[in-house]
């Protein structure tokens, strides 16, 4: 097949790792390379990137027609502005809730000066997650929509409690209770000569843990406890016009990184079918994130 | 609100009631009226549609925007063209799975030429649904998806059974027994002199019901047995690029017709910002179907 979608994976940690997978499943896309900070083409690559081009900068890439941004979310408005600014589609999970309308209103604005598209949070929460929240709302308007996320780790909160004095690794395990509420299960290794108590009682008036049930417990190796195994369940009941109890439910069980490399895989596809600017995945019409001929899809899955 | 979207309701059966509702319950929409058969027009209209303006023909009602075709699913073709022609853009609920791509690449023609826009199979099921089957597909390619309806009333094999030699009237209760296979469950209420063994097993041999799990049981009254309420269990197993056992599922219980009217109402909304054609639901941004202010939708709900 000649036109297969040129694609670089940007950071190679947890999801660019899954995304090579996902990118090299798609019977449409092409692999073109890994982008990898530079310190860390001194080191042998892994043997799984065998025969995969590792760069240190896009650019040394040629015909890369999508970015996908797997950096830490952190690192994501930067390198979606230079890519985009190079012409470059860009497709990122960015996962900070209160942040990424500004983004998208940002990261538009340069895409479309550059004639460029770029998908913005598109993973599985935010990211489909999303999607399904929205259908739930116009399904029936009014009422309630709960989200409740795990088992599972929590990236955000493990960070917090590694930066807590005395703690040498941690894992924040996120256990939901129903109606959107949360169980935080902390296991921490600690630094010689820490205080368990001391450690926990910080951890407990962390702003990340305060407002919920927190549990903390010491443990010899964080790592032998760590999988990349998540969940979420959405819940909404509400009212079609005057039509009550109107009961609507989503679950996954799912591996996380794997899960949000595949999605950004289908936001690359779209990214191609969009005219030039910044998109939340509601914003794009399903069918665009599906493999293969449109009036087949309609056929076989409407 | 002085740009409210004026919409028509076209039939006033289960779907076009509960229409009434939902269109009146959207702060955007105006119902500038009713069209029902010219017979029903002789008659006393019910008290529910008081204040509310029933005409037999679209072309009484001045300004409409967007019709909701409520009418049975096979006069849906005729009303739809009839009143794309006229400039109006159509939202119906067709459910007939294998012939809507036909439908809609031929209303894609009209619309075009009229400038009108179609959504077609703006229902559950075909509609949400389908919304649903993809988005799993995307998230978790390979894998098989099960579509498992109920329990609830099935129009289409209730008609089928009205129409047996013997039968006064007659429901069919859809029954999931997991992996997309179904029971139906066939309550029939008999002509004077009819045999129940005979009317049973013609109902074991038509088409509609013989490879399912079939039981027929007598009954007095069928209407005493009859409600509203539906459901549906999607589920998927599949895998994101390596990452197997990815675990999916969408379930409701649901007022059928009430939500059918609830997410017409919706693809009226996103009918207006579409260019000339005709659509899928799956052809259609999310947001696109809400209201409110898209920048607002993105920060509270994404």
């Amino acid at each position: 097949m000649e036109n297969k979608i040129k694609v670089a994976i940007v950071g190679y940690g947890n999801i660019g790792r899954y995304a090579v997978d996902t990118v090299q499943s798609a019977p449409d896309m092409e692999l073109v390379g890994i982008v990898r900070r530079k310190e860390s083409l001194h080191n042998q690559q892994p043997n799984e990137l065998s025969g995969i081009k590792v760069v240190s900068s896009i650019s040394e890439l040629p015909g890369v027609q999508v970015a996908l941004l797997c950096t830490p979310t952190r690192s994501v408005p930067e390198f979606a502005k230079e890519i985009l600014a190079a012409g470059i589609n860009t497709v990122d999970s960015y996962d900070i809730h209160n942040q990424l309308a500004d983004l998208r209103l940002e990261l538009d604005q340069i895409a479309k000066a550059h004639k460029s598209v770029a998908v913005v949070s598109a993973g599985w929460d935010p990211g489909t997650d999303s999607i399904i929240r929205c259908m739930f709302k116009f399904m029936a308007p009014q009422g309630i929509t709960y989200t409740n996320f795990g088992p599972g780790m929590s990236m955000g909160h493990s960070v917090a409690v590694n930066a807590i004095a005395g703690v040498e690794k941690a894992l924040s395990l996120t256990i939901p209770i129903g109606t959107g509420m949360h169980r935080r299960m902390v296991y921490v290794q600690l630094k010689p000569g820490a205080d368990f108590a001391e450690v926990e009682k910080a951890i407990k008036n962390d702003p990340y843990f305060i407002k919920d049930e927190t549990h903390v417990q010491q443990v010899e190796d964080v790592r032998q406890l760590t999988d990349m195994g998540h969940g979420v369940v959405i819940e909404h009941k509400g009212s079609s016009g005057n039509a009550h109890n109107q009961r609507m439910q989503f679950t996954m069980s799912i591996n996380n990184p794997a899960l949000t490399a595949q999605i950004m895989t289908a936001a690359a596809r779209a990214s191609l079918k969009q005219p030039p600017g910044a998109y939340t995945l509601i914003q794009i019409p399903i069918i665009d994130f599906m493999y293969g001929n449109p009036d087949d899809i309609i056929r076989s899955l409407v």
